[in-house]
């Protein structure tokens, strides 16, 4: 892809893998912290801030394959700080606002990747995207 | 749903998410743990009662949207003490007998919510249930 | 099964658990660690070990089941050492070579089973086996 950072509109990958996969009309992404999607640089400069960038990323990722917000039905919250529990919710039902909302898992973890606070793993279905088939994002 | 807390016989959304959710026969459930399931409130008086009352929680979910135990196919264990993995794998032999059992992964973490020692992420499956398409529990 | 340990060349669950379930085309694995195909014998001995053999009981229980690495759409994987990331990245891209890459999840945890390092949770997806319905390894 020859596209310049400038362009790039949703996040790179940060280590051998795929972002997205897509797999009988669902959408696996791999794990998503807030990462700038142009530059790849890590943004812990507050909790609201990680959250809000990690939905967006997500966001991204899902408009990237034709899905959105609304198609999650998994998703997975690494924190490192408990603590910060009770604040992340009320950042993502913030952003997620009143559409149904995916499952949850919110678990406590020791570290994660690029000294990230939060890390979300989601899974998304389209009906209607179960006849498209598998493929790969670029 | 005008239903009374007496009336409740599976697990409420403990914060911004949806307790079930189906997807091309699949049922995704949030992560769940020893939280009494008409109250809310976690009981984590012993390692036997919570692990008893996650599976309880789990099959109730399960029941709800027309799925059994016998329909698992993944579950992720979080346990905040890896050295009770042992007596939890009897409990969860006790509980689900001798059906064919879900694959699952155990591991350490650091914190769980509500004081939690256990909290369990569960897929499962119905063939028969692909047709149905997708949907949301209230 | 009667076969001798000898004759078994994929990894048998070290609990109460199915290392291998089908349902609707995909293919849900057990956590997997370094531990010994035949003997069940954890080789903790380093970490380009751990992976190589974590990675290698994955394709042998892919295999068993009539999917190949190709097949894998998401991993999670558990490090007790998140400073393993980057080798582990070398080791696991070694392996996997030029194919398209599952999604993948990386974070930190407190603790494995049998003293693992690593411990990876897989599912993969293959089009042509959403026909065959769900099934249990032996």
């Amino acid at each position: 892809m020859s596209a310049s950072a400038a362009e790039i509109d949703h996040p790179s990958p940060q280590g051998p893998y795929s972002t997205t996969l897509r797999a009988g009309g669902f959408l696996f992404l791999a794990g998503q912290g807030a990462l700038d999607p142009a530059t790849g640089l890590p943004d812990t400069s507050s909790l609201d801030a990680e959250v809000r960038l990690t939905l967006g990323n997500i966001e991204r990722l899902l408009h990237s394959e034709g899905y959105t917000l609304d198609h999650l039905v998994q998703v997975v919250c690494y924190l490192t700080n408990l603590e910060d529990w009770a604040r992340m919710n009320e950042i993502y039902a913030d952003v997620l606002g009143p559409r149904i909302r995916p499952t949850r898992t919110a678990i406590g973890v020791s570290s994660l990747p690029f000294g990230l606070s939060v890390e979300m793993t989601c899974i998304a279905y389209r009906e209607d995207a179960a006849l498209t088939g598998s493929g790969a994002s670029a």
